[in-house]
């Protein structure tokens, strides 16, 4: 798909089709956050993916926004280094490489809906990364049920002219 | 552009060439961040567009590594308010933002090289944003000198398997 049609095809979706991701898929979605950008190349995550559906319906539960975790055909958890310094520089670089991710996906026609999470010991406990990492995001993936991804004209989002200014705020 | 190729496309920047930005491309570009993904759509950005060359000579001192801001076609300044909580999120989504940016660039072999802000005083002075906002971040963007961009098979990241565990870490 052209990009500019993906940019634009790239929306919430939160309620997923059975369908399930091919595994070439898969990969280069995860790719495509493996190759966001991020200061000093430092790459502070790791992608847990998670297809088990037993697994899925568990991790739905570790916050309240998460529970078309559920019904996902995968989930990428973005699992970071737990940082007394340099957060919001480390939280910057991880909203990169979800763009990344939910970009590569929406040009395969899949959709994604990211949550939060709340109650980071269950997120361990099914994801199992170290101590000194935490579950920074959930990324759900899967075909969307109903209408499928496409360009959106009208995007729920502030006016263009509100949002950019020429030369001087 | 194929947006597999604009992902594996866009690297990091900062030689520019003479060319300017075609207009629309610059509208895109912008767009493409206006569209990005926010936190209960809170859209926590305003972007000033920076093509005066005295402006960006001017731009290019507020962080001692953003002197390529200097020679680029035009400088995008991503422009936020002033939080005392949920910084984290709030950075979060300027990382979305600036991901959508650069790829939307790419996509037209535009490429770009994002600089932070350290002299947030000049940099209010230069771009005129209100006293509780700041200036996260700035995206110089210009057609590259030397070699156009191209896909990259073996990005400087990680290895693939190193970054993405299957199901458990």
């Amino acid at each position: 798909m052209e990009t500019w049609k993906a940019i634009r095809s790239r929306r919430d979706v939160r309620e997923f089709s059975d369908r399930p991701i091919e595994e070439d898929h898969l990969v280069r979605i995860l790719d495509a956050g493996r190759r966001a950008p991020s200061a000093r190349n430092w790459q502070p995550w790791d992608f847990v993916v998670v297809t088990d559906r037993d697994d899925l319906v568990e991790l739905a539960t570790v916050f309240v926004g998460a529970a078309h975790v559920a019904r996902s055909a995968a989930t990428i958890a973005l699992v970071a280094p737990i940082l007394a310094e340099q957060r919001e520089l480390e939280y910057f670089d991880l909203g990169q490489a979800t763009v990344s991710i939910m970009i590569a996906a929406a040009d395969l026609g899949i959709g994604s809906g990211h949550a939060a999470v709340a109650d980071q010991e269950l997120a361990r406990r099914i994801l199992g990364h170290p101590e000194d990492h935490f579950c920074a995001h959930l990324i759900p993936l899967g075909y969307p049920t109903g209408q499928p991804l496409f360009p959106m004209r009208q995007p729920r989002r502030r006016p263009f002219n509100e949002v950019v200014h020429r030369g001087h705020w």
